[in-house]
């Protein structure tokens, strides 16, 4: 069960003009489920991608980037479920690019206007012909308003499906953004995370979709980590259809808009992966504040977040804090100053300060500890005492599900 | 229940000339068990250690440094369980530097020549009158063959006490080396583990001390991992009591054999602690070859042992392989080239190719990946093909236990 998220319903995932979605069963891994998911792009119709930094990206990682290097024209998404495609060598490039081919010659654009996605198992070969049989009915499927749809179908151990969605107005015209995420176990991302989808329909021009990209991946996608590994087929891909009418610079009065509601789209999306993490019970924000560096800051609050001491401890609802003082010592800041260091714990409205002069604060009291520890939503804030610059991550607790989940995962 | 591990019998723990043990129940955390341990050296002793490079190391961690810093004489350690002393700010220290002063005023030596040692709960205070109030039942406690007990005394979520002994033949002479070590989670060690000591009646001067220690560490304590997580209580020391009347240098015939029989006696210690960890099923050699450098292959080496999905996969016994291709491509190696990577998994006599090509390799079953993977020993090699440096590191699963074990303790 996911913390405190739920599925937005179909109809609070607002259409994007020019953007219709159809999923099919292809049967890539597992009977009886739509795995197969095909999102159609109007003429016109641009995109920017970031994607894993994983050495051993998947082949789709790979084959995205051939084609988003050009003018970044798009014309369709495909994504699959089952098969990562990923540590499948030569084998897998051509698979990747075979399911191009397949919907360009479906769809009638080039090959480098498709963008292919992959999710699934590490190290097993995708079955390229089930997913080509299967494009004839993801296209038949497709409909503006199936974006609830494809939200399920790109699941894999994720328990609930991921959309978020915003209406706004600007300039006389109302302009949509909505996204839909996938990703639960094998989450830290760097650059980008498993499939984050954000699309609009206002107009972007091709670099500065790009720079928009970068940022709301840095402030959501960037963000989050379920159990620190870095997986191979991360990808985030914002679009923009142009076709309600409005385009965009830096330049325009709308800008600040629509950026702030793409990035909000994204962090909702990034903050669901991390609420529906393998096994979580718990939604664990680590705020690090007063460092040298926003870098710095990072680290520190990943230390946190990845620290299986730290995350049991959460699961126990169990205010072991010096777990958290630990994490801080070794997350690689070589001058650090232990006595400058504070530490509060909080939820909702409350906060208490545990830490402070390398040692327990005074007023901390045990009971405070126990009882914000028992909340589903809590904040770690760190003070590093030595400058201005703050980054936050945000995870979740580490429980007996995440090892049954990760234990059972392929059986 | 530790992986093929057992504890030496008593009799099989060779006393050192030079030292004598002994242990009480000081009450410091729990009742009814012997918590307190006190190491007595001969004059003439020396020891040197390495000790965590947690920035917020224990404050005993610091009076070591301190103690050390001089010319390495050493007339006592002593140990003591239930709490760290680790971020407890001035009053640590204060804490530390009184229990030393007390043995000092028991054994007749100076405070310098002490060295302290705590391990356990984080964030709270040491009971230090409850400590010093034990000391005088350690010290008629104290004799050469209570190695045994020792190892007892210092366990914490530790399920079997951890010592090893060697006795070899040098110069006519007998020498013996023997150690203890404690530590079940909180173990990536950086420079040190939790607790280690080895002691050799063979006398060695306080600078090749100091190296060997170093270059122990480096083999045996610094190759580990449990769950990543850098103690602030790491220390490990070697003491020289050369009380066998056999005074070595690097320029000495027996050199070679003494540094041998010292190292092979802390990968011993280290290795048990793996054994050990907390809910361990499996022991997991990692072993990366053919690096451009010693450290990018300890970095390919740990991302391997730290990835909580590839522990959970050997917890289950399934041949996910395809997460260590993926903690391979993030270990931070940016120019890897993933088609050069080989991956071979092994147990016993028996090793297969997995991974070639950047890609499954041919010749791999899936049975075969099964079949090795149900050993309680398993090897993964992985070659870089991008030079000739190489890196080992120890490791184990991640079991329901793990996570059963650090949410209740504490409690």
């Amino acid at each position: 069960m996911p913390v405190n998220y739920a599925t937005p319903a179909p109809e609070a995932l607002f259409p994007v003009a020019g953007v219709r979605l159809g999923t099919a069963e292809a049967g890539i891994r597992k009977k009886d489920r739509r795995d197969l998911t095909l999102v159609e792009l109007a003429p016109g119709s641009r995109a920017a991608g970031v994607f894993t930094q994983n050495r051993c990206c998947a082949a789709p990682v790979t084959v995205c980037r051939e084609h988003l290097a050009g003018d970044g024209s798009l014309r369709a998404l495909v994504i699959n479920t089952g098969i990562a495609n990923a540590a499948t060598g030569e084998q897998g490039m051509v698979a990747a690019r075979a399911t191009c081919d397949a919907v360009a010659g479906l769809l009638g654009c080039a090959p480098r206007e498709v963008l292919p996605f992959s999710t699934g198992v590490i190290l097993e070969h995708l079955p390229v012909d089930k997913l080509i049989a299967g494009l004839p009915a993801a296209k038949a499927d497709l409909a503006a308003d199936h974006w609830h749809a494809a939200a399920q179908a790109i699941m894999t151990t994720d328990t609930v499906a991921k959309a978020a969605s915003r209406r706004i107005e600007l300039g006389g015209k109302t302009i949509t953004v909505t996204g839909i995420s996938k990703g639960a176990g094998m989450i830290r991302p760097n650059m980008a995370t498993m499939l984050g989808f954000v699309a609009t329909d206002a107009g972007i021009a091709a670099g500065l979709l790009a720079q928009l990209a970068k940022d709301a991946a840095d402030q959501s996608f960037n963000c989050i980590t379920v159990d620190g590994d870095t997986s191979t087929n991360d990808s985030f891909v914002v679009i923009s259809t142009g076709a309600a009418g409005l385009e965009l610079d830096t330049a325009s009065p709308h800008w600040p808009a629509l950026r702030d509601a793409v990035i909000g789209v994204a962090q909702e999306l990034a903050q669901a992966i991390v609420r529906d993490g393998e096994g979580a019970t718990k939604f664990i924000s680590v705020k690090v504040g007063a460092g040298a560096t926003a870098e710095e800051c990072r680290q520190v609050a990943y230390a946190i977040g990845h620290s299986p001491l730290v995350k049991t401890a959460f699961f126990a609802s169990d205010p072991n804090l010096g777990r958290i003082l630990a994490a801080i010592g070794y997350a690689g800041i070589t001058d650090l100053d232990a006595a400058g260091v504070r530490v509060w714990l909080g939820s909702g409205n409350e906060e208490v300060l545990v830490s402070e002069n390398g040692g327990r604060a005074a007023s901390y009291r045990e009971e405070d500890g126990s009882r914000i520890m028992k909340n589903a939503e809590i904040t770690v804030r760190v003070d590093l005492g030595r400058g201005t610059a703050a980054a936050t991550v945000w995870t979740c607790d580490f429980s007996y599900d995440y090892v049954k989940i990760n234990a059972d995962y392929r059986s």
